[in-house]
Parts: structure tokens; C-alpha cells; sequence
């Protein structure tokens, strides 16, 4: 697994003790992470779009409609960047300006392409179901030629990648903390609540092992 | 509150029947969600960043220091996407090409303009406290001169926003629905835990009320 180099542009220069360059950092973030908010110019406007992403290894992935302009705007490969960013708490300091958030972020710069190889295609597409649920791919219909036919996946390698990572307490200035003001931080993260069966579904079909097992461990 | 008003490149063209150009949808997108992504093109290469922000009227509002490059970048008045997206849920077909989210998406395009009026500067900083516990901004050290010469608030208006929404279960291909793959939605929210007290916290100093009726309306 090789470092990801930070660049000159892609060096954390803002509170630069928040950047993380290690890739396991980086690996974590984006294998937690549901979705990334995917960055591209026409005609020097930027847009934003939010997109699922899975990685394998040094790339992570995108994958959408052939028919998507989105999709075929960054297959013909323009520059990228793609964030993600997990919330993980509310941070209160007993002064306005040192509210904060603890986040954990990655910041991914490079031209998208597109993935080909139908071995890395079919790897790539078990992964997205993977990570929602892990067990998943081996339940359920796997697609068809023609669904194959419809879907691009677009990869990004992570040679040009930062995280960044706010966590711990807040930071007051050193006056205010004789304030009788409470501090501290509320954490947030994103939970799940127990599966809700499909209305079609017919009677009598339980949760899949991969769904039940994954809600039994969240307590669900 | 004027509509914002579908342009040639913001309407939803993929799945269209997802888009909402109403303000209430979009409103309540922005003003539940903490965290947007940030993008602008610098030399071509796009850059997505993120951002903590806040909405009053017809505009959604960022801030950060003056000494920032992505500040000083935006406040130059340089083409600009905003976009944020709540998690609300994985969606599990009966295929693995069905598997989805349910999300809320917000994209807002434009240029960031910088905030010059005090007062408008004033309430939008009341506003990003606010956002994070309401009532927070009475109990806390509001800013000094010199914090608010050190800070700079922009501001993009809400013309030119579209939402997307994804919601409900499964849509599978018509076959499909005679397999006996277990299919729903596992619902996802960002949660809070309990209020976790500063270390630096003198004895004694109860959680506030904005903060402990914060977290008992949330069961915690």
C-alpha cells in the first residue's frame, strides 16, 4: 500500500495538524464513509455531486448510468476531486468563535476513468453492495448483461489523497476558561434503526442472513 | 420566500422525478444538515471542501478565517457549488443494480459573495451557533473585535438551487419480485450521544440549559 504524496495542492495548509497523509487513515475514512461529494468544472462552473463510492486497494470507485451526464462527463476525463466527510460530534466551547465540529474528511484529487477491465468492473460493483451490506452480493440477483451494459464504473487512484481529522474537546482561549460556561462536545454519528421489509415483500420471507447478522451486531 | 428557479444547468435530468425546485424542501435540507461540500475550480482543477453552514432567508451562509486560502478563494468571487446531502437510508433489492440510498440532496450554484454589513455579519454568526443547539448563543462569549476582523462570513444566494430526494423502498425489476431474497430499507439518521463534559470543566458546572434540553428532547 503505498503513502499518498501530498502535493503542493493537496498538502493541509489550513490548521495543518489536522492532515493525515497515511493511507490508513484515508482507507478507514473512505470504507466508512456511504458518500462522496464528487467535484468537476464545464465551462468553469463547478458542480458538486453526491455519488456512492466503494475502494479496492489503490482506487476508489464510481459507478452510474451510461445515460448520466454526470457519468459521462467525468469518464472523459476531466479533473476530479472527491470529499467525504463523517460527522463525529458537535463541539462547544465557551466562546462563539472556538465552536467547532470533530470531523474526519478525505480529499481525493485526480481525473476519473473509466474502469474497462470486466474483471475489475465485476469486482468494483460487488464492492458497492459489499459495503452496504457485507454478505449481501451472495443473496441476491447479480447483473445481467444488459444491466452490466447500462452501468460505467470510474475509478480514482488515492496517489493525491488527504484526510483531514478534528477530534477531542474544545479549545478555549485561556481567559475564558474561567467562564462558568458548560463545554464540551455532543458526539453524532450516523446509526441505523432495524430493517423495514419491502411492502411487496411476500409473506413469510425473514431477513436475509446478511441483513440479520449486520442488524444483531448493531443491536437492532 | 421566492422559488428557486430551475436553470438549464441546475434542473435534475436524471431521474427527474427526483427533483424538488421547492423552497420549503430546500430549506429544510440545508437547515437539518451541519456540513456542506464546497467547490470551485482553480486552474481547472476542482476542489471540493467542507464546510459548516447556515441558512437565513435566501441565503446560505459560510465562514472561516480571514488567513484561509479556500476563504480568500471564494470571497474573489469565483463560480461556486455548494451541496450537501443527508443520509437517510440503504436501500436492498431483490438486485444487486437495484440497491440505492435514500438521501436529500441540496446543490446551490453561484458565487460566493463576501459579507461586509455588520449586521448581517452578526446574525449570520449567531446563526452558525445556533444551528449546532439553539439558545447556545446566549449562554456563551460572543465575539470580540478582533475574532470578527479575524473572520470572514460569505454568502450564497438561493436562486439557483435544486434538491433531490430518494425515499421509500426497493424498485425492482418486475421478475424479480418472485425471488425469495429478503428486500427493504435499512433507515440511517445522524444521532447524538450523551453531552460529554470538557476535561478543562471546572466542578460543579451543570450542563446549560440550551444543552440539556438539547439532549433531553432527544432522549439522552
Amino acid at each position: 500500500m503505498p503513502a499518498a504524496q501530498p502535493t503542493a495542492r493537496s498538502r493541509v495548509r489550513r490548521i495543518p495538524k489536522r492532515g493525515r497523509h497515511d493511507r490508513e487513515t484515508i482507507d478507514a475514512i473512505l470504507d466508512e464513509s456511504l458518500v462522496s461529494h464528487v467535484g468537476f468544472a464545464v465551462d468553469g462552473q463547478p458542480f458538486v455531486i453526491p455519488m456512492l463510492h466503494a475502494r479496492l486497494g489503490d482506487r476508489v470507485y464510481l459507478h452510474g448510468s451510461t445515460a448520466s451526464r454526470l457519468v459521462r462527463t467525468l469518464a472523459a476525463g476531466v479533473p476530479a476531486c472527491l470529499t467525504t466527510t463523517l460527522v463525529d460530534g458537535l463541539v462547544l466551547a465557551r466562546s462563539a468563535m472556538h465552536h467547532s465540529m470533530n470531523y474526519r474528511s478525505v480529499v481525493v484529487l485526480g481525473d476519473a476513468v473509466l474502469v474497462e477491465g470486466p474483471d475489475e468492473r465485476a469486482a468494483a460493483l460487488e464492492a458497492f453492495t459489499e459495503k452496504l451490506i457485507p454478505g449481501r452480493w451472495a443473496e441476491i440477483r447479480t447483473p445481467s448483461a444488459q444491466e452490466l451494459k447500462a452501468t460505467r464504473v470510474l475509478a480514482m487512484e488515492l496517489h493525491e489523497a488527504t484526510a483531514k481529522v478534528r477530534s477531542g474537546g474544545p479549545v478555549d482561549d485561556e481567559e475564558d476558561y474561567a467562564l462558568d460556561t458548560w463545554a464540551g462536545v455532543v458526539p453524532l454519528a450516523l446509526r441505523a434503526g432495524p430493517p423495514v421489509p419491502d411492502e411487496r415483500l411476500a409473506d413469510g420471507i425473514a431477513p436475509s442472513p446478511a441483513v440479520a447478522g449486520w442488524a444483531a451486531e448493531r443491536g437492532l
